[in-house]
């Protein structure tokens, strides 16, 4: 049995779709043979510093092409390419690169230029470093014009781990999940089936590529039926207003800020948002700004997954209660509700939410202990919380552990409270949400102080921010006596109660 | 990597589905769960009987949702079944019998009872055989209702051959194909994804099972996605009316000869067919009669494709030319025009057909010496001859082996011709097709007499009749003196201009 790689869709878009323009990237727009051969020059590149079958590639930067480039590269050589969080600090950053330990990095100077040359400055080294947006003989497009456009032609798994993303520190540090070639053609076959995406599709990565919400909202669709992805560096509001109206876009991975911001700037004189389907969100659009054309899901509004099953594995299009919350696995995943032992729980009970099928990832990049107590015979436990209804759906509940959601962001509690309880002057904090309409959550810190110490709001908000990606620091901060206690535990509900916490992913009650 | 295994889908949707209807067979109607007994009942009774890993089951019957218990059984088992053609004579079906050793095999009394008694007298034995529709121990109902319920849960790889169809007869005898749980699966989802099939389809099977054609439209596309199956015996027009009336069904497996005799027999007192999608030559239905929705690539014209590979590996959905014989792969398909020794030609050069990816089966039941001259590190030689366009799409231009058309049935010349040869008066014959509005083509032999003989043209197609399945045999017998040859080559080029002969699949030239 041959499976379908990565590099198997490149190979046969570039004789099936050989005029059909595969990528936009600002000026840059490649037909699929022209991918094809920039994607060879680029393995050919990652192959001369010693780049094969399991090693690892860094991509600091925002979206981008290139991120395709190297998808397409690093899997015709078998090895992963990760997109770090943009967004982390300079300490964040240098965690990953010692955590992954890359044989090639590739960045980015605009914007984040500074944060990774700190991140440089404080990593262990031994990587290869070349940028992608100054001039110098370390520039990529330098490196790759020495290359051969011919195909790296060798035999790849398509089970070996390509695309790792890095999910959020649940436990303090974050955990590279590892998903595979197969895990990505299944993924993107399913979306194109939900999404009703055809090679005459065009997407627009407008969303981060170090999430996999943009590979799900159609990138990967797109990519495996030949359609046309459209890059744009990061959201902004007028850019994306023109570029939807130029490149005709049919898609595009739009939080409500954006929309709302999209919205707010357009001019019926210049834009033409018709070619849109009104995709997830869509009612946010209002009436006759976008298209009227529907997927077969229409607006299709979720359901429950997690990077590590590459994206939604329940899906509501398959049934579910309208809460965008529950729904049925597609042919792809399947679901069980386990108790902790991995025995299966009945209809009606709270358990773990495990996942099987083709879309498990390929486990945590150095993490054989997570690895081992969350994976057993191809299921992996998700430490979500969820309940089989009679109807056969199933309900996600909440999150075992607690999170808070700002806009796509995913914050956990415990981090941000580490960060602030190594400020001086704080004895202890806790972290909880409170709901914002635009924003969905917005972070709240209660802290208590050491005896006798005074630190101001603003100073521990910057504390943070100089420390964490600027996304997970407190928007305000109150100050209390103590906090409140269910045994040993902060109580949680009772900090909600007193100032306003709610609006959880899971449900406001976190059932545990 | 966990792949989803045939018995992985039935275990998820008696979860996910325990309402719904699986499957409906005359009176017969289950819910998925009550499905998944059957199924569960069946298995532990195979097992009784030794069926494991490889073995094979043999379903000596027509149409019947007892073939899906079969591929649900057989799937949690690792074993195989075959539906055989119900219309094959009893040496035919002894032959297959003898080829395919099942440990089991599962027969039908009604309308084949007498060929399948005869074939079993002929073929050599050692099988364990039970009927299903007359009363008696060996009833397989019977054996069923002493078994367990309870799932059998162990390790099957979904690599494993399930589905075994013995295709035509090229070299004079058939070679069982063996399809994988993964091929089925990964069809069924690109089957899912064209016709836009979803949980709440209506699926009548009213093709035969011993073609891959009723599995892609859309069997297995409904049977991934958790939705309801009708069975019907065999295509009778009066039957079908009252079944999709009744079921409402969305898709049916419907031949333009059917077609044309439900719309002669349809009675808007009676019949409501407004359920079902135009599908497949939607077109003949005219205005009104069928539903207006469409799926995602409308009327579906069609592709090209065997059995070998699933059904459809390039689909005219996939952008072709309409001429229903052109097109691009889906994205677990994989294309290239070869030469003889492997090498892939140029855009504009005929060559044979090679496929490659997820669709690709495991090769003939018993044919190593074919396997290993047509398949190469997953990639399969059709024997079909194709060309790459410029424009990227896969145009087939013909059998390199003859073929001719009789509604869905292909029938190739050599067997037939061998078997007239085998009448005493006969010297020598050739078989063309000519066309024919209601069955594509119709069978014309050219046969030459030994000097002195005599035979009627009736005489000669009883005697075919009694040997080979009757959609084989020659509609008409022409006598000549002597065949035209093209050097060594019966000149059928010569015999088609001579007699009107035309409309064969490949278009009417074989360009080899």
């Amino acid at each position: 049995m041959q499976r379908v790689t990565i590099g198997d869709v490149i190979r046969e878009h570039r004789r099936s779709y050989p005029d059909k323009t595969a990528v936009v990237d600002g000026d840059l727009r490649l037909t699929w043979p022209e991918f094809d051969d920039r994607v060879n020059r680029l393995a050919h590149a990652l192959a001369a510093q010693g780049v094969a079958n399991g090693h690892r590639v860094l991509w600091l930067g925002q979206t981008s092409a290139r991120v395709f480039e190297l998808l397409g590269a690093c899997a015709k050589l078998g090895a992963m390419v990760c997109p770090v969080n943009w967004r982390m600090s300079a300490h964040e950053m240098a965690f990953v690169i010692d955590d992954f330990t890359p044989t090639v990095v590739i960045w980015q100077d605009e914007e984040i230029g500074e944060v990774v040359r700190a991140a440089r400055e404080i990593s262990d080294g031994g990587a290869v470093w070349w940028q992608h947006d100054l001039p110098g003989a370390d520039n990529v497009d330098t490196v790759l014009a020495a290359q051969p456009a011919t195909d790296i032609w060798g035999p790849v798994d398509a089970d070996l781990p390509l695309l790792v993303i890095y999910t959020a520190a649940i436990d303090g540090h974050p955990n590279g999940s590892m998903i595979t070639q197969h895990n990505l053609v299944c993924m993107g076959i399913e979306s194109s089936y939900l999404n009703s995406t055809t090679s005459n599709s065009v997407f627009l990565n407008s969303g981060p590529l170090f999430h996999i919400g943009n590979f799900q909202w159609e990138a990967m669709a797109a990519f495996v039926q030949g359609a046309t992805n459209v890059f744009v560096r990061r959201a902004d509001a007028d850019e994306l207003l023109d570029i939807v109206t130029k490149e005709k876009v049919t898609a595009a991975f739009l939080m409500p800020p954006t929309i709302i911001q999209m919205k707010e700037k357009y001019d019926p004189a210049r834009h033409d948002l018709t070619s849109l389907k009104a995709g997830v969100y869509g009612q946010l659009w209002g009436e006759g700004l976008v298209g009227s054309e529907q997927a077969l899901w229409g607006l299709f509004p979720g359901g429950f997954g997690q990077t590590e099953v590459t994206g939604l594995a329940i899906f509501n299009g398959h049934g579910g209660h309208g809460t965008g919350n529950s729904g049925r696995p597609g042919p792809f995943s399947r679901v069980r509700i386990l108790d902790d032992d991995w025995n299966e729980l009945g209809v009606g009970e709270v358990g773990e939410i495990a996942i099987g099928g083709e879309i498990v990832h390929a486990g945590y990049w150095n993490r054989p202990e997570t690895n081992a107590r969350r994976m057993r015979d191809g299921w992996w436990r998700t430490t979500d919380l969820g309940r089989r209804e009679a109807d056969g759906t199933i309900e996600f509940v909440g999150t075992s552990t607690r999170m808070i959601k700002s806009a796509a962001e995913n914050i956990f509690p415990k981090e941000v409270e580490v960060c602030l309880e190594a400020h001086p002057a704080v004895r202890e904090a806790a972290l909880i949400g409170t709901p914002d309409e635009r924003f969905v959550q917005s972070v709240l810190a209660v802290v208590v102080l050491e005896p006798g110490a005074t630190v101001t709001e603003d100073e521990l908000i910057t504390h943070c921010k100089q420390r964490i990606a600027s996304y997970k620091k407190p928007k305000s901060v109150v100050f209390v006596d103590e906090i409140p206690r269910n045994g040993e535990d902060k109580d949680y509900s009772a900090l909600d109660e007193r100032f306003g916490g709610g609006g959880y992913p899971g449900g406001d009650v976190i059932r545990v």
